[in-house]
């Protein structure tokens, strides 16, 4: 047995990763406070020491010094995790990866690209857009690509385009014995081994390192449509959209916003839509194209008892459309003034099951006297709770967790999954075992046998 | 050590199967040959006895005795395979699952179904026609879909709806200790952990039994339109389809037919097409949509240099459209009469290397003496070559692997996999570590993690 103690050991590494990157590595106390706290509740814990990289290499030599002082290893990439991904909850040295943020090369015949993991979402799109190009996943905040892909992200147009697991074509990962592989190839689908990009993908950061990720790009559309409808229920929501998924409607987008966010996002847009369970659309194709999909829409939504739908095509209108919608969380939090804070979560069931543990959750919530607006993904049965409470307020905190409890079950209950986007992170691992049973032995062996003395991003995901 | 012979533990194994399936485990010549070997040239190898399941619970209890015994575990499908996937190398048992053919649930609000892994994808859009719905992917062969899911199989129509990496959303998996996992959920999305479905998905049965499979459904279209036009090259076919795909043209199928084929079906098939390069395509959506996209693809392939396309909407046009592509082995094996066999693979690689790959490959055909007609899922990347060769015949042999081997490597020069459908099986190994290099060490850590004595399917894949 080694005698020293993990401090010691950590300190080590932390000397010589000093040598290796200088005034690159900082042990600042407000560098590392700032790395060790997401926006969440999620209790925080700073790492030891940050090092900011600016290469593949670097990132190999890092983790080759951490594996030889048993020093934890915690990905970062720009913070905006809501599963605190990245509390370094046994200490070690934070990869912050921000500082790779080259796009390496963009193949427009072929649709792809291939970025380094702390290029942002919104960076890359400004990057393609002249070469009438996109990569359609956003999960609101302006996450890094990297990030993104460790924790499966998605977002509003994951119903037409996919998720990170279907958008990322391959890898390049830092081992926790550092060496480097690059998994997939440029090749659009292969049946040649293992799916290393698919495990990766979802890893949070506990299998390795993702350095640089090879996307899928896609066609900015000719045309775009979208608009606004009102509802009497979330299952007249739910219908209409299960309806235009059957009709075979190609739905670029469809949100489902109840009338608490409504209520919200009228007081601080200072708009004046009706107060009711809404619809969220929008279609992507030719002029005509779109222009036949709007009408299908809106004559499946009115035969769900929806109103009349003022569809909107001109790029400002849309954007303003949609600003209402990623504005829903902010116009939530300035109607609940005060000393509130947001605990958000998310789940996701079959769609046929959505409006009824929409609704039951909504029944939770008022039962226990809680503020939680709910909002979603509705194409893909993926929902967000954000319940707002005041974290002192010791008896609120106890009902806000029995019934965040209680919407897991409920979801897995359905045929779901405790987490459709956030991911487990820290926060979620107690729900794995629930959803995954025996399966989450398949991940600690796989964990076990990548990263056998546990120091990529410990205590996360299915990782002990 | 144990001093019992692998023949006496197998042997041993078979008794416990033999007492628990009954009739139902065979150990007749005629049986475990017809288990053996593929349609291909990879060397065949019997398994010692076929054990004809019905249930996930007797594969389990069937695989307890294997592990007890350490007797290799070979799952079995509907045999066609092209990459010797169930060559029982070591010998062992062969789990056949053709008889687990229940279609379990088919949920048509949520466009999912459940099955167990011997039901075929025919029998499955058979019984799914009714409710409007179909399973899109296509191997040509009508293969099982535990089979298809083990080998990550694709096909015609996945350019549009993807392979059965996008459209496997969980799995049953009896595992090499006999424990038994589901993977997924029936949530469309989830970011829970590790996505053990993509990672059992081509694993080709050296992880695991795969025995229940939980597929995405998609709606049968309103409306279909296909045509075949005829191009003075292969990059013009090239260019029309990058064009195609960047102007937002939703291809349902879009193949590539080269004029070898065209002159054997022309043949096989009574018909009277255009001996040239061609591409076959179809569209779906609503009549005005297929109408739209029609026109437009005719358009960018006549400024390609294509002829006039004769686009067909009717269920017996198209079907007959699509025979005679399906018939195209069958067209140039007639065509080749004889003692020939066909040495049948597959690469993959990105579309605006495509013309570049298959046009170095004719010449090399033609260099040295071979007849091998192409055929290939172009919008993917991904074309076939069928070299013909009387096994006999050692130059010829000679000269086809060489062929063979150098189509390989120019595949992964371009940034490509070394096989887009068919596996890797026996027959492919040895280019695994070309394409993946360290990645294929990870892969090995896996299969050690979960099938320690190596009993899954042993000799296949990343497995020793």
């Amino acid at each position: 047995m080694d005698k020293q103690s993990p401090k010691a050991h950590i300190a080590r590494a932390i000397e010589s990763a000093k040598a290796l990157l200088g005034d690159r590595l900082s042990t600042a106390q407000v560098v590392r406070d700032h790395h060790g706290k997401d926006l969440t509740w999620n209790e925080g814990a700073a790492p030891d020491a940050v090092a900011f990289v600016q290469s593949t290499n670097e990132v190999q030599q890092l983790v080759q010094i951490c594996a030889a002082e048993k020093c934890p290893v915690i990905p970062y990439g720009t913070g905006t995790s809501l599963e605190g991904h990245f509390t370094a909850i046994h200490g070690g040295i934070c990869i912050d990866l921000s500082g790779m943020n080259e796009i390496l090369e963009v193949n427009a015949a072929d649709m792809d690209a291939r970025v380094q993991a702390g290029v942002t979402r919104k960076q890359l799109n400004v990057a393609l857009r002249d070469q009438g190009l996109m990569f359609p996943i956003d999960p609101g905040a302006d996450a890094s690509i990297g990030g993104m892909a460790s924790t499966r992200a998605s977002g509003t147009n994951a119903v037409r385009y996919g998720t990170m697991r279907e958008n990322v074509m391959g890898l390049t990962v830092v081992l926790a014995d550092g060496r480097v592989i690059k998994t997939g190839t440029r090749a659009r689908k292969s049946s040649a081994g293992y799916d290393l990009t698919r495990l990766f993908v979802g890893a949070e950061g506990t299998l390795g390192v993702i350095t640089e990720v090879q996307l899928k790009l896609h066609g900015i559309p000719e045309a775009m449509s979208a608009g606004i409808c009102a509802f009497p229920s979330v299952e007249d929501c739910c219908n209409t959209t299960i309806e235009a998924i059957q009709s075979g409607i190609p739905l670029a987008r469809i949100e489902l916003v109840d009338d608490e966010h409504i209520k919200a996002i009228n007081a601080y847009s200072k708009l004046t839509m009706p107060v009711a369970q809404t619809l969220f659309v929008e279609f992507h194709g030719t002029p005509a194209g779109v222009a036949e999909q709007s009408q299908r829409f809106a004559e499946i939504a009115a035969a769900n008892g929806g109103g009349v739908i003022d569809f909107v095509t001109k790029e400002e209108d849309r954007l303003k459309l949609w600003q209402a919608r990623h504005d829903a969380f902010w116009a939530t939090k300035a109607w609940r003034q005060g000393t509130q804070e947001a605990f958000s979560t998310d789940v996701c069931v079959p769609i046929s099951r959505l409006a009824e543990c929409v609704e039951a959750t909504r029944k939770d919530l008022v039962a226990h006297n809680l503020y939680g607006p709910i909002i979603g993904h509705v194409g893909d049965g993926n929902f967000h709770v954000a319940m707002f409470c005041n974290p002192s307020d010791v008896d609120e905190v106890k009902r806000v967790k029995m019934v965040y409890g209680r919407l897991i079950d409920r979801a897995l209950a359905m045929g779901g999954t405790c987490t459709g986007e956030h991911g487990i992170g820290a926060g979620k691992r107690a729900y794995l075992e629930k959803e995954h049973g025996e399966g989450v032995w398949v991940m600690r062996a796989i964990k076990l046998a990548l990263d056998p003395f546990n120091l990529m991003n410990p205590g996360k995901n299915a990782g002990p």
